[in-house]
């Protein structure tokens, strides 16, 4: 085996899935866009429908291919990116529930498929994805009379507890939707942790099922080994990788690892990241190349025969630090060389 | 179709290649590691084993599979990473050539499939892959009795055509190789451009055939479109986007539009990057999330369907430029929820 092997433990997804979902005042749904940030939609779905998910949020209607397999005909799924032009055919042969944000995805869905169930997105103050107060004062009642499954937004700032944007968006959600009798969602993980009051009756967990901040108690789903493929002595001043930007400051031992840029370990966090052999923090020297990362293995005991770069020790969010980036992306960055494994380690 | 387009131009990368072959004191091998870059190994190693490549490189022996697939039994497909623990069966199985990176290696070789082709990988200054002196010295003799088809090293400086790394690598390249009558190969595409004393045998263009840098004067491969999922007015003083980082500064019209980071699109490159509504450039607005942008349409005339981030314009090195980092991590990075199309685009 020469590439690395992606360990996602589903247990635990599911576990981060009941601590959310026991601490909202609704129930939650499951966000599994984005291949499941990058972990496998399919099996993280089919993961969570067997904890109790009832409902599942995809970014773009193709994404729902396979989690409605996985799912069978029944559970929700819902589209944040609304009834796209040339989305009806999907929308309808996989049941799917589009939010539509503006009024021109709300006739093109009445006019495609009036029967079908649709949800509302509202814009709070993002000016991302949904309408306006203007836009929903006008078309509201008729909306209404459609009968949408739900009316949602999205917080720009749940992240930062003591925003000031996250009362104002919560303020706006009530000015909005008060009062009407169709089921409302506006926090994702984030939002769950602000407190009961951005809860209403949908909250939509995504990243803290798998693993990352805001939510700190999440437990860690992934794990990561990388082969080595060989282990050279270096002498002081002798340079490693590319452009020759490390340079021995006294003799050490290399080790090449199976792995690079192009499975997802994003170029920039080179300098200041770490594997672990065992126990032992193992510098990265040198420039992260596109299969292949030097690091430096002189503290180690024996040989190792891999290494590991995401583990209990060492998060995403760490690594997403070392790389000035956060730890969604380095989910959704994951490589697809990996061997990957679903159990339960 | 609510998801972005990503053009192929699999006749610019035959094109490429023709130019980088004739280039070539030898001949040109084609490196299709990592999927070729992002961009499809099946598709890239069938097109250029039609314009006469006759050697193709992966950095692991799983990456293989699908290019034997596509290239049938006979071409050459070599393996950087050599011949690992585990991949024995794939090198018999597959027909694949693994470079011989250690003596660990070529025990493991000549033990389990004595009379399977190899090459042999030289350490000449990069200390990433392959043998150095001492190793090669302790083992030349047996290795020269066992037939090697090639012998390569890999030059960690040749994009700064001034680096007195260069010579020093050609130095210890033929003080190793010379006179051994075996095939030899040294450059990638930055070696190709140092001239023909790097060229030897066989060349190993990658990001040349991909239309990346440092071949300055490669057609460009990849167009990328996105389509646009709505389009609002923004006041003066309102926010997109995640933790309110963009402001507008007078009244705009802002379109988000239906890819992100999880599509690749590295978010670091969000506050430098534009993408394009014809020929008018619209800046990014606020935090690329993980499936939306935000990007300032106010000056294009008439409201863009879909905008291109990739074109014969702005292409992999500019979006690097932006992001921080080197071309070629920006078309590994591409995402896997664009629908494809490899045509003459």
């Amino acid at each position: 085996m020469s590439t690395g092997y992606l360990s996602i433990s589903l247990p635990n997804i599911r576990a981060n899935f009941r601590a959310l979902n026991t601490a909202c005042q609704g129930r939650a749904a499951a966000v599994v866009k984005a291949d499941a940030y990058g972990l496998g939609s399919k099996q993280v779905a089919a993961a969570l429908a067997r904890e109790g998910a009832k409902t599942f949020f995809v970014a773009a209607a193709e994404e729902a291919r396979p989690i409605r397999a996985a799912l069978g005909p029944d559970l929700e799924i819902c589209v944040f990116s609304g009834h796209m032009e040339g989305d009806t055919d999907l929308i309808r042969d996989l049941n799917l529930i589009p939010m539509i944000n503006s009024v021109d995805q709300l006739i093109r869905h009445a006019e495609a498929l009036p029967q079908h169930p649709f949800g509302i997105q509202l814009d709070t103050g993002m000016n991302r994805l949904g309408m306006e107060m203007s836009e929903w004062q006008a078309v509201r009642d008729l909306v209404l009379r459609m009968g949408p499954r739900l009316i949602m937004s999205h917080l720009a700032c749940a992240d930062d507890p003591d925003h000031p944007m996250n009362e104002k968006q919560l303020h706006e959600f009530r000015a909005m939707t008060d009062g009407l009798s169709v089921p409302r969602s506006l926090a994702a993980t984030g939002g769950i942790l602000l407190g009961p009051d951005y809860h209403f009756d949908l909250t939509r967990p995504g990243i803290g099922l798998y693993g990352g901040l805001p939510f700190a108690s999440a437990k860690p789903v992934v794990t990561l080994d990388i082969p080595v493929i060989q282990i050279r002595e270096v002498d002081t001043g002798e340079s490693v990788g590319y452009s020759n930007t490390w340079m021995a400051p006294t003799p050490r031992r290399i080790a090449t690892i199976a792995a690079g840029y192009a499975d997802g370990i994003i170029r920039a966090m080179g300098p200041k990241t770490r594997v672990f052999a065992g126990d032992v923090g193992c510098p990265i020297v040198g420039r992260i190349s596109m299969d292949l990362i030097g690091v430096d293995v002189t503290l180690v005991k024996s040989d190792p025969k891999s290494v590991q770069l995401l583990n209990g020790t060492q998060g995403v969010d760490t690594l997403a630090e070392a790389a000035g980036t956060i730890g969604y992306e380095v989910l959704t960055s994951l490589g697809h060389r990996y061997q990957r494994n679903y159990g339960l380690r």
